[in-house]
């Protein structure tokens, strides 16, 4: 008949449809745009917040984080989370290695590696700021390798449809967990053992002054970024995902808007009296809004709305958000208290805002009646009881310690092998000069000499 | 029977289809784009011609027009624009105020206020280029709060259904009306109000140089934005909206390139003999292509194709935007001529060629026969005669009316409670090193402290 | 009938989906994405890698390409390549020149013009690098105005329907042939006639130090660019299409990696021991990554993959990363040991990897068995024979001939007219200063002086 035929053709064309649409919502701008985007906005933020003597090393090591990370992640890291061969269980995947899937699969699996890949070196990178200026270009390639495998355990765990967590009902839409968690844990724990920087706890060290613009830049690009991911991580191709996504959209803006409110009101209060100390009080001093606590505050809450932001309301994201900010800074002030030298502020945005927003989702998480999948119960504050509440601290609690014993383990191997540290001398001169032959600044040169000569 | 079925199931899954596609076409990479992109753009470029001591700055106003305009804009600013609870009438919106949608609505809202959020914080983040150098950052932290009020009326009158000049068939694409116009108005009243930079026009005066290649970088981020809110504000999901998509990248897109001829054209005739003094004569000059006149011509050419690129010619984008160079470039130093500081020159781009814009419609705009949306009559050379270039001429002038007022009653306020001013000493120093505590530069430092002396 | 009226519907709907989903696919993210970003992004790279006191002019260069080349484009480069008229055939187009579309096909129209001429401008901007920092800006605007007519015939054979190279099933995805090696064959062209810079061979000259953050944050921006061109160069309608793109970005990003991989190996081979001289050996030199041998090593895998992307494996995409980077690191070497002076190392990037890049079609290349259009033939090693092999060398011999002698013709036209170079007095005290009035900083400004006075 006509008419079937005409059916026909239609099935035909909408399953095409389906097709190029898969592709365009969980590939096209997303995935393109997140490996690149956010390698150059964590090498800017981190570049602009070093001193200038070690700037474009920082950026190289963005670079390693891109070349190597989705190098090994290829080799073992997809399938390690992915993996669905024989063997793989609750704990880990098995399969897929050195991925080349057939033509019939290759559009979804392609797609998928692609996205993964940048949480993968996502996880990465957020350690290259807490080690900055004092440590090895070759250790830290080594490490970009072996984190690969750091991460994609709880990566499995959280995303996989077999891995233990997710069986829970784990709530974490965009990897507030297998991301900020494990790179916050890995930061403060490579931070801890490559020790502080030559004189950054003495009273006469010479403060360090980096290019705030492209602090900011890098702020602006990571922010956006953020956008992407938080909203990929929902993408689809059935009937409600479209409307989760803009709700992603929303919450993630507003809960970062809010962070930055709760920054600039924090920065009136608080004051960085030396490079080390800081005094409290509002209006005890004149306006000085202090760029690294302002952009990390921002930071802060982006990390803590990432699991939650497809299912919960602007108002709870705007209550976030604000805690967020507040817990990253106070996170910072601490961690220089107990002498830990991150010069990004790394550990605080990520460890400090990610713990943080793994409970939120247990607080307030919503149960989603869209399209069931991110959400199966209602956090504590709608109701929904401590079970919700429950799974997200088992899950921070796990992930806290599968990554200081993994990274702990993966840092001293190198350490004891390649070794982590530059000499006090590559150190004073900066990374620049001394592994990328870029040219020393007289002054730099000058004072490394008045150090060394001591 | 079977085949009623699959009719159904089609059904199905072209709704589905239409909920997706409305999210990618409304939402995806535009929206997600343009908010932090254009601050990112707008940061760059205002960053690139400020003098070096206030590059931070002007930055971090860029963050603040982000934070405080997107959240204002949930509070107040969208409900005021398409709020149509009882109460909103042909001058203002009424509900929706501090959005929260529920789940049916929530894809459409949500999107929604994320892209028009963006013009929001667009309309304001014109004005701190005009300003910079010398406000106080709490004021204008003041200002991005009570500017999203002066907005959203104008927004409210050309876009919102029921809107008086939407009503009469108003021309206005993507926002030359409510955001450039409303924009250039306000940085014009508050260049006046918060009066030049000390010494800007005495003949001794040390000329400032800012970061000229960050300037060209924000003019390109600034380029592919404009491209994004141009045919973003097109996009829809019925048959023939692609096609005027298509056609407002095309007109964008040539538009800038014959301002950019004209620019370099003019760069070779007009020659800055100092600060504040031009000269004119072709070849009277060696090659001396000013960055600030190139740069301005093409976002002068974009403000100026903003209003009529969906609905009008490639010959007709290629006037308009000679024109809009020539008007922004001679606009700019008719400003330096009548002693108004504006350091980035944010009032001739965007004012002067905004004025040219919403003309341009009533000349050159066509009938939208494809979507019947986004102008209903010819403009004058097309032979529609008068009436279209009223309504435009009408929209222009009450929108500077208005600008004036409410833009002059905000500023005074702020002025006369928190103070608009940075005092000589800050100015002199420089907002980066009184603001954030930024290494102060010994050359300034000297120069301010000679001033001082006297 | 009730349900025939149904199907009807679905029809109509269908068929504007399809209208819709043509607009996304072709033109949204990709398209208006690449322009200006890839001029960003070239820009930031060559300004990086030139001295301080030409990163402002190089940055208007690129703003120049874009400006002249698209309007060009629009003029007579676009009727050229793709143009049906009467007259067209298999050496050229003809036709649409002066592109204004009527409102039936403007949609594809002008959605094909757009994402072509990013592809005309790239050809030009690839010439910027290599003679930057010594030729004259007036000058480099008539070659971007001829260029287009230089790119145009390459393009106009390989992909329109009836150019001979696309008619003897000549596979290249995304303009390796007219882009890159057109680019690379005039970069080198160029870079001879325009002759080294002063004192570039010296053994007293003074090393040139550009802003290495910017080259890296340059290359970031054309990685993901270039993830774009290579997706976007797949984009259409039809069923499997989104399989192939997707393949596209899988191959592109494991290329570079895998060519990031192997430029970080030889970064510790080759030493650079002076300005132009290297030496070799395996940890013999300390921890010296330069950063342009990596940026460089890595962009040359880019262009490697570029031609063959669509239709070749995840191992033979990481073969032919590797071999890329090595053919762009000798090839800078040479082109160094053989006095040519290229700044930013474009002909190397860009000829030499393109050059493999056609032959490496021949050898890797698989038929298309999904959409039957990008490849028809098998290659060398999957044993199809040789037939493709000969082809790609075909148009490999063809265009470089072509552009040895239409960009000689070109330039020395210029050169003889307007001039290329700038005198010498102007290279020494930069074009930053001369062309744009930009401050001259007072060590360069000594040292000019000091070899003036010779």
């Amino acid at each position: 008949m006509t008419n079937g035929t005409l059916v026909y053709k239609h099935d035909e064309q909408i399953e095409a449809w389906i097709d190029d649409a898969t592709w365009i919502l969980t590939s096209s701008f997303i995935i393109f745009t997140m490996q690149s985007d956010l390698s150059e906005g964590f090498g800017l933020l981190e570049s602009g917040m070093s001193s200038k003597k070690n700037e474009v090393n920082i950026m190289i090591k963005n670079v390693v984080d891109v070349v190597f990370g989705t190098l090994t992640y290829w080799v073992v890291g997809y399938g390690l989370t992915f993996g669905t061969d024989k063997g793989a269980n609750w704990f880990t995947g098995v399969g897929s290695f050195f991925l080349d899937p057939d033509e019939e699969t290759m559009g979804t699996e392609f797609s998928k590696f692609i996205f993964q890949a940048s949480f993968c070196t996502t996880a990465t990178t957020i350690v290259s700021g807490a080690i900055a200026e004092r440590t090895k270009l070759t250790a830290y390639i080594a490490f970009c390798l072996l984190n690969t495998v750091v991460y994609s355990f709880p990566a499995h765990w959280v995303w996989s449809k077999n891995g233990w967590l997710k069986q829970m009902d784990v709530v974490d839409v965009a990897g507030v967990g297998p991301v900020h968690l494990v790179g916050g844990v890995t930061a403060l724990v490579a931070a801890i053992i490559v020790k502080p920087r030559y004189g950054r706890f003495s009273d006469d060290q010479v403060t360090v002054h980096g290019n705030s613009v492209n602090a900011v830049l890098g702020l602006f690009i990571l922010w956006w970024g953020w956008l992407g991911f938080n909203c990929g991580s929902t993408f689809g191709i059935s009937g409600g995902k479209w409307k989760i996504a803009a709700r992603s959209a929303a919450t993630t803006i507003l809960s970062s808007c809010s962070g930055g409110v709760m920054a600039f009101l924090l920065s009136k209060i608080v004051n960085r009296t030396s490079s080390h100390e800081y005094s409290y009080g509002f209006l005890l001093h004149k306006r000085k809004f202090d760029v690294q606590l302002l952009v990390n505050g921002i930071l802060g809450s982006l990390v803590s709305i990432t699991g939650i932001c497809a299912v919960t309301t602007t108002w709870a994201a705007i209550l976030i958000g604000a805690v967020g900010a507040c817990v990253t800074t106070f996170g910072q002030i601490a961690l220089v208290k107990m002498k830990v030298d991150d010069p990004v502020g790394a550990v605080a945005v990520h460890l400090m805002g990610s713990i943080w927003g793994i409970l939120c989702c247990g607080l307030f998480g919503l149960k989603d009646d869209i399209e069931h999948s991110f959400s199966h119960h209602d956090g504590l504050v709608w109701g929904g009881g401590f079970y919700l509440l429950g799974v997200q601290t088992m899950a921070a609690v796990t992930i806290i310690i599968w990554s200081v014993v993994t990274s702990f383990i993966v840092l001293k191997l190198i350490d004891m092998t390649i070794g982590l540290r530059l000499t006090l001398e590559e150190e004073l001169y900066g990374a620049d000069y001394c592994e990328h032959n870029v040219e020393l600044p007289p002054d730099v040169k000058e004072y490394a000499e008045s150090v060394l000569r001591k």
